[in-house]
């Protein structure tokens, strides 16, 4: 059986390839130079088996999922992404089809979102396979964007498309159900894919940092990650169903199913952005998202008072039975 | 229930208090802010119950190894540990009870290595209870001390003792099989205290930046470790059993049972330092050494070649069945 040194010098040692402070994955630790003038930016996020993802997808999609949702965190707090650490627990083995798939996927998303792998532990143990992974990025001295410091008036926007990850998962289970919905196979693979790959909004960072109030990404659910934002925040929201961006696939289903509309607001694995722009920024962030090519779209206002409100395709507030994601 | 926001700021927030970066555990990342001039030498390491801790260990000793054991890592480094993150991972929700000890027990650790809790992650799924930590630290710009730097001629260095740790773990074993060592209480008080909460020589660090020509902690076992460090490097050592550091109650145990220096040599669990030093540094790295108040030991030298030998107690070279702790 292969050893740890041969699975990391195999399959991880290529991910490390270009950055000197990696040392090959050959030493016990990694060395980050941070450009002068900035800070660094740190986050954890862990997936596993059977609750972040099925054991049976792809493992190029684990890899690509595992590194993507550490890297939504950084880009929405404006930093630019540069290096992570991964740990990685299995109970058996995996086999050397399944881990080539792994650093594939891994590969793939450092190339999309411009981080290296600098370091990592790997663990054999019972439980489900594991990914932890903690991610660095850099911003300008003092220049993270909290999520505890969105202002009244200022605008709530969200960048990308909402739901269509929560409505692919939602696929997935009413498929084992025996009673799928009946979109295109085009929608299907649309929506299926955004659970699998999300593809958080690395070119917005710059208008983030230059033009947002607060920022966070949305993992757990639209309304429950903006609870947070404006709790934290002390003030409160508006926002309205009718505005949401929706991709072509995740309109196909509401219009099946208008209920399916909760999904949308509450279902999580965006990982898109949630941001607020004060009145005088809005043209300005409005244009850099364009410039970057970033679509992002106004659906609220911070308001005074606490909680989020929501309206329904009625103008009338709606509730929802529940508000996202919780880890317990 | 509680949810994990409660979790959070009831435990682990504290832990975060007076970091300005870390934003009271309510933000989604956190921001470090390096000194001029420095690296950031960055590592993670995971314990799982069962793998790393028997489940029934005090929650507070559980705290204490899942930062030590990460610290271990950045002292070996020559790195000023500064903060870390964790990502919990527990099957069933730890009363609170159990909650307040491991956050004691990390606070403890935080103390002592003068590291704070700045992010984190916290999860319920299968299997058993795990911490993940990523610690980061400090090295003046281009320091960080490698393992892959040996040099022929080097001299080999150990802080503290070796196998107190292995052999603590040993006694819980062969307690469990109802065949104890028949050593004092204060001994085997003693071992167990070490497996349960290792102290990695943190004012080493001074000497090792300045001294040291390679260097990394001891985690898997002494022959191991020493085996990694001589290959990475293109060398090999010789090291003698007699010269070992040993603690009264490992003598003891050693005294009853010879074989037992294996245990010593290859058990895992030290975190001590593994180090090696030039012929001109010697002096100087003993004496700020004992400036410290860390006890360092020769243990051999560097020589060409590969692999470690290692001579027993008369002189002959020792095989051990096996060198050390492997993951898998």
């Amino acid at each position: 059986m292969a050893g740890e040194a041969d699975i990391i010098q195999g399959f991880f040692a290529p991910l490390a390839a270009g950055f000197d402070g990696a040392f090959g994955l050959k030493d016990d630790a990694a060395a980050i130079t941070p450009p002068p003038g900035c800070d660094l930016v740190v986050t954890v996020d862990a997936i596993a088996a059977g609750v972040h993802f099925f054991p049976q997808d792809d493992a190029s999609d684990i890899g690509w999922k595992a590194l993507a949702v550490n890297v939504s965190d950084l880009i929405a707090k404006g930093a630019a992404p540069h290096a992570y650490v991964m740990s990685l627990a299995f109970p058996d083995m995996p086999d050397n089809a399944w881990l080539l798939g792994f650093a594939t996927g891994l590969a793939e998303a450092q190339r999309a979102f411009g981080v290296t792998l600098i370091g990592g532990d790997t663990d054999r143990r019972p439980g489900p396979l594991s990914v932890t992974i903690t991610a660095v990025g850099f911003v300008p001295a003092g220049r993270i964007v909290r999520r505890a410091t969105a202002m009244v008036g200022d605008h709530v926007f969200v960048s990308g498309t909402l739901g269509d990850s929560a409505l692919g998962l939602q696929l997935r289970w009413e498929a084992a159900a025996g009673a799928p919905f009946t979109v295109s196979t085009a929608h299907r693979s649309h929506l299926i894919g955004r659970y699998l790959r999300p593809r958080p909004p690395l070119a917005l960072v710059p208008a983030l940092r230059e033009f947002a109030s607060a920022s966070m990404d949305i993992s757990d659910g639209l309304v429950k990650d903006l609870t947070r934002m404006v709790d934290a925040s002390g003030v409160g929201a508006l926002i309205d169903t009718e505005a949401f961006p929706l991709s072509d696939a995740a309109r196909a289903v509401v219009a099946l199913k208008l209920s399916e509309m909760a999904t949308i607001a509450t279902g999580g694995d965006d990982y898109q952005v949630l941001a607020t722009v004060s009145p005088p920024n809005v043209a300005g962030f409005t244009a850099a998202a364009a410039a970057a090519g970033v679509a992002v779209t106004e659906i609220g206002r911070i308001m005074d008072g606490h909680g989020v409100t929501i309206l329904g395709p009625d103008g009338n507030p709606v509730s929802f039975a529940r508000a996202g994601y919780d880890h317990f």
